[in-house]
């Protein structure tokens, strides 16, 4: 027997998590110590306190994406699991798998109609359970009055993982402060959690996916498209992806969050779709016209595909998605990393049954010269990225926030082993620095490179704390162009709601680093970004640097998808 | 004919709200043009943007709370609303009537099933104004489709008001992007939104409260006790109260957030009652004995309450809340605003007719002299800011974070006019600062004096910027006590959960204090404390005063509530 607390800390054990993310609080203590007592094959989780709860829930799905099969986020009830609320939904909507762990109170409280603290007063205790359920799925709220008892509490537990595990998607789990040392039976741990697979629809589905390509290439189809989305690395499908890549026949496109999955050099690698805003014209013409299109992974959502401005073939496509595959109107009960190798074995054999030839992706342009002169540019800033990202001695992550950082990131470049990170779908502002802040404790060698604008920044701004305490000398490049001009782009430029108040970023930086030594720098001409690449390419501690920019500067592809005239 | 975002901005005029808080987003965008273009009396709405939606939330909170009828909070859908709902929550359990005003997609966008940015993907679009309700009272959403017409958008206005004003509790309204815009009637504003009052129950409760009191003095009771809570505020009848405090037979006392409603030296003033932690044996018997106990705008809270170790004669008292009087088992509906004046009038009449005499209240104590040698403690501290508020030349406002700020304030005595901030019955942490921010607007002389502790401020320290750039030469003491110092009384004072990131506070306040000249000074000794006093008083700027504190020391009445041996 051991507590319920040790089980849940030992199931996140067994299913790889090593680290917590979240904030303390009195409901939420004696949680902590048992989740923390935990112990499976000599390995424990180690306590990683947050700057606040919307922080530590970015901190969290960070974490997750980082090649994770679930994080977890351990907050009070309340006032702290309230305020992670927004991360949890942007988990659920961009498919991330965080359980949000929430201290409530002890059951002999929840039986009163006493007004404790963290409460309404209305002598209802589960509202903020009920707001969580919104936002996520499958959301458990374990009710000890109810539902659960010391017997099936482990079962309970169990079928919540399972779901997260399924699903990719965010879940709840509120445990009252006597349960969290009620005794439950260790029987089930014994098994680690493994998603069933169906082997009925593996058949079918290969069946299918053959005939309807063979069909295809029958009726005079002489290759093949994808579009990879960010889902593909849920279940880490992504070799599989770079295997089809190398297929004769085949031509790959990335969704613009999906960067980084087809290195752009690769055989019909054609960089990114994003509807009538994709910047290469053949690139476009290839997803609009591919008779067979398969998606794997993608989301169908404004930002990614143009502002709904995609015409190609959805009905007629091939759909792999986390849970389940769909080929035209017919769909199997499978997951990505069931669906996605099989896709590789059946183009293999049909790319040879049907002598396709090599296609031939994106020409390597070179890009023109730009000329270092005068203020800084967004021009110079994404210029002089793509060769700090070239030159660095490390794997990098280059994070992105909402804004015009997103779309000046679009463009970039990334070698082999990088990764982008950037929550575009949700496009929650504020979402890079504490996303990236648990990145690094999954994947702790790789050098983070975040570009976030002021106004975003100054949301989550405390989490820079995080990322230079536990981060790879990272690099934050803050473009400061006094507000929002993401919104300065949508409507009246000059409006006053669209300014911040003005801070000193570099004391900001050195404040948030506290002991940790950094190296600060504010540029405001072009110059002085050429040299900086160099700089930081050797530098040995993090780094925050902050670009000058006018209130209206902005990535071209970007004015053009809000439609803004200089 | 006006737009609905006029519409909504002319009735915010029309009671006296002369702010917007909040953060915009592309939702929202044209729905904040309109409100900020809407005027009365030739007032317009000034737009005081958030440095996140948490923060701004506090911020229309405090505002609410500084004699406002109403606030009003603009964010945009999911992203924003969702953020912020902490807040909203905390305005919920206090009392506080902040309207929350969301921009959500436009009409057409909701009607399909498209994936836009902010949502969660599922086809379904309601589920933020799902979770709002869950902490909103008479919560509206307004949803095009069905219940709204241009017709019916004004009443919706209004009744969406009126329950607001005449609960104090928060209410949220989402508006389509299309909607902001739509032309509706004017006619509804030329009546002023006033809550109607019902005649009926005034004279019952006349006559039921002069029937209870004079049995209650018939039967031997030579005075009555008033325990007197913060919800006072909410109607202010503080000035009532005071009157009361002047009737001959008046002792009374207050719960610990209304601190500064009865000033210490008025005849019968008891200070503060919380229960079995009640400081004065006096005050204690005085509550817990009183034949009739009289409550007014309180609130019955774990934490106001002394953890429930109350045993006055509930059932036998009488309440009188914001928006009804109780008298032993009868309701009235009346209120505060109503049952106070009365109340008065019948006290008044009473003690007359049966001859009270002036109950002496709690003997004015010198307090112990305190030796300023050595480290700085908690006792420098709060004796030190007694005699900053004594020497203050404006009025202050002391605003003391949920922990050891909150405890160690509770003796502190306040002048006059000075005023106390804490949200204890939520008790969200961070709270204090955006809070004061928002107070600085609606009083712009009154002095701010905050008292946070770390673990607290680093949750929400970029409102920093906003409390240094709006208020009156607002003072900030930071008690740094490394983390979680009332966690740390609670369980377990080694654990490392306590703990958070080291910063360097005072660089933080001079970053985010941008532009602004601030004072910043760190404490060590107490007699650096005994000395910043004077120096405080005359400085004609904002300061930051980093006090540096042992992890485990706190006010010893906070020790004694949770127990904690050193």
């Amino acid at each position: 027997m051991i507590t319920v607390g040790e089980y849940l800390g030992t199931r996140l054990l067994q299913l790889d998590v090593e680290h917590l993310f979240g904030l303390p609080g009195d409901f939420v203590l004696n949680l902590i110590e048992q989740l923390i007592a935990a112990s499976h094959d000599g390995k424990q989780l180690a306590w990683l306190g947050g700057t606040n709860e919307l922080n530590a829930s970015y901190e969290a799905d960070g974490y997750a994406r980082s090649f994770k099969k679930i994080s977890a986020l351990v907050t009070t009830y309340g006032v702290g699991e309230l305020s992670a609320i927004n991360g949890i939904a942007g988990a659920y909507a961009e498919n991330v798998p965080v359980l949000h762990i929430v201290g409530i109170p002890a059951t002999n409280q929840l039986e009163t109609d006493n007004f404790y603290h963290h409460m309404l007063g209305d002598g209802h205790f589960d509202h903020f359970a009920k707001a969580a359920q919104e936002v996520t799925d499958g959301g458990l709220f374990i009710d000890l009055r109810e539902a659960a008892t010391p017997e099936n509490i482990p079962d309970l537990i169990d079928d919540l993982l399972l779901k997260i595990l399924a699903n990719s998607r965010p879940g709840y789990i509120g445990v009252p402060v006597d349960i969290a040392t009620t005794m439950v039976s260790t029987a089930n741990l014994r098994t680690e959690l493994v998603v069933p697979e169906s082997l009925d629809d593996v058949e079918n589905y290969t069946n299918d996916l053959r005939a309807t390509l063979s069909k295809a290439f029958e009726a005079g189809a002489e290759n093949f498209t994808i579009l990879a989305g960010m889902l593909s690395y849920r279940q880490n499908v992504i070799d599989d992806l770079r295997r089809i890549a190398r297929i004769n026949g085949a031509q790959i496109a990335s969704q613009p969050n999906a960067k980084g999955i087809i290195p752009r050099d690769d055989v019909g690698s054609l960089g990114i779709y994003m509807g009538e805003f994709t910047d290469s014209p053949k690139t476009f013409e290839a997803v609009e016209n591919a008779r067979p299109l398969i998606l794997v992974g993608t989301i169908l959502s404004d930002l990614l595909l143009g502002q709904f401005s995609h015409k190609f073939d959805y009905p007629n496509s091939i759909e792999l998605n986390i849970g389940d595959a769909r080929i035209e109107d017919r769909t199997y009960s499978l997951t990505m990393s069931q669906s996605v190798p099989i896709l590789v074995d059946v183009l293999n054999e049909l790319s040879d049954k049907f002598n396709l030839q090599p296609v031939h992706g994106l020409d390597n342009v070179e890009p023109a010269k730009l000329e270092y002169t005068g203020k800084l540019t967004h021009d110079h800033i994404w210029d002089s990225a793509q060769k700090l990202i070239y030159a660095a001695r490390e794997d990098v992550i280059v994070t992105a926030d909402a804004g015009t950082s997103f779309y000046g990131a679009l463009p970039l470049e990334l070698r082999e082993n990088d990764l982008f990170l950037g929550q575009i779908v949700w496009a929650s502002i504020g979402y890079s620095i504490p996303a990236t802040a648990g990145v690094v404790h999954a994947l702790p060698n790789i050098r983070p490179i975040i570009f976030v604008g002021d106004g975003a920044a100054e949301l989550t701004i405390q989490d820079l704390s995080n990322l230079y305490k536990y981060g790879n000398k990272p690099i934050v490049f803050l473009l400061n162009n006094d507000g929002y001009t993401v919104e300065r782009l949508i409507r009246d430029p000059k409006a006053k709601y669209h300014e911040i108040t003005s801070f000193n970023w570099k004391k900001l930086a050195e404040g948030f680093a506290g002991d940790t030594p950094i190296y600060t720098k504010t540029l405001t001409t072009a110059r002085e970004m050429q040299k900086i690449v160099k700089k930081l390419v050797k530098l040995d501690k993090p780094a925050f640097i902050e670009l000058m920019l006018d209130k209206t500067d902005a990535p071209q592809q970007m004015k053009n998808v809000f439609g803004f005239k200089n």
